[in-house]
């Protein structure tokens, strides 16, 4: 939540007349993003967000995320399309970092969806599972299975200041779901962290979907078991059933699961919650 | 640099309801301000800035800042304008805080001005002394002569970890600026505050004057001191004489200064320069 590179006025000048997009009228530094800079950008063509990537996104995998921002794009989702400079490249070079410009979309992140809004996002996540599957750069999933044991090992020291018990509760946890983690399901292009502050909505109907930063490609079933994790649970930790009906029927009338993902769901969900709670141990 | 007070949907609909703006396309939390919230809002009727005022900021004061925006903006100052809601008060109540809505300003804060911005941000300053002249709430200056023994104090102790002998220059200098100190100045409405972070442009010209939450009643030629400490000096500390004629050159086409004005000024920027020690020690 923090502009981590501040940009100059005489950077800013040069980097912005390298594209077509008129003149500067507002550039404002966003208190958004947990990973990159976002600068909100006003010129006299429009409204874009100036993304710096820090560390923790690589510059190799920008074409992988600027490309499927792009195809989802001219595929009909809400996704920001990003914005080529005159030699038409997506990203470039700002302040000593990657940066690339995004068309800015309108919409509010809500903290507190309604059933309705589960039923929106469900369907928009199987949209995008769809229009993901003829895209062609490949990006495995960084943090799937096979890079938990890595996060549970650096997170075991100092986990129990967290909570009493809970790297003794995680290590069986995480032999469980190594031992019957499902595999073989229908894969494809994965968002893999739609959490409620990357869906942006006017109204009850969802105008953005943003943050595609930890898209990979891996089971379709388990990017579904994200957002019934993300989406579905009350402040008090209890499963809003309601809300998880309307999040997969939303999902349902747009892509059918298969058997095989149906049964695999509670434990795709269980690794969900995992991958989750090891990268929030691990920062 | 930060936002310190989150806003729920449900308070903010609750607030933007409570005025005739339409309704919300985005709201983002903004970067800016060392001493308030800022978001950016946007809705089908404009664009705007959200502020809640954070402890600093007494909700007393409210009316004399918000009212004296309202003014310079009516004289043609290029002020943001605050937003009346349906009851017509100027400020109201938002997460547990003063807020008001403040018509958003297109323009760029610059880190290095030119003499040809220094230029155009001393005849704005002039404007804003004259444009002042009628507007009817008085406040005294909480941060002149009379406050600075209390920051001194405060500051005391830690000030030789700022600077070896920091403490003892600057107990010097407060002695000599309070014996020297000009008096009888003509004076009336200040900003008080106009760094370069608060002043927009577009090319050249001056498109915001923004953050009053230090304007105060004071001597017009200490807030001229200010400007030529803010604007004319250079990163190495040198005093950019270039600058400092084109700010001055600038105010005097629209304000000319009295004798009496003209050989208070070197005390008036020791003074200055004083309190921006004083209070940045401080905080």
């Amino acid at each position: 939540m923090a502009v981590y590179t501040e940009v100059t006025d005489e950077e800013l000048s040069a980097f912005i007349a390298t594209y077509e997009i008129g003149r500067v009228l507002s550039f404002k530094g966003i208190a958004e993003g947990v990973e990159n800079t976002n600068y909100f950008l006003h010129t006299s063509a429009g409204a874009y967000i100036v993304t710096l990537y820090e560390k923790r996104v690589r510059a190799d995998d920008l074409p992988f995320f600027l490309g499927l921002m792009e195809h989802l794009a001219r595929a009909g989702l809400p996704c920001p399309q990003p914005v080529r400079n005159r030699q038409g490249d997506a990203s470039a070079r700002l302040a000593g970092r990657p940066a690339a410009v995004i068309e800015f979309l309108e919409g509010l992140s809500l903290r507190r969806p309604t059933a309705r809004h589960c039923h929106a996002v469900g369907a928009a996540l199987a949209r995008l599972h769809l229009a993901g599957r003829d895209f062609p750069i490949l990006r495995p999933n960084a943090l799937s299975l096979s890079g938990w044991p890595d996060l549970f090992a650096a997170a075991e020291r100092d986990g129990d200041r967290v909570a009493p018990g809970l790297v003794e509760r995680t290590r069986r946890e995480l032999d469980e779901v190594t031992r019957l983690w499902p595999r073989g399901l229908p894969s494809g292009v994965i968002h893999a962290d739609l959490f409620t502050d990357n869906v942006l909505f006017i109204g009850d109907q969802v105008s953005g979907l943003i943050d595609f930063y930890f898209a990979c490609m891996d089971a379709f079933a388990y990017d579904l078991a994200i957002c019934l994790n993300a989406w579905c649970f009350e402040p008090d930790y209890s499963f809003n059933i309601t809300k998880g009906r309307a999040l997969l029927k939303g999902y349902l009338n747009v892509r059918p699961l298969s058997g095989g993902e149906r049964t695999a769901l509670p434990m795709l969900a269980r690794g969900a919650a995992l991958r989750f709670l090891l990268t929030r141990a691990y920062d």
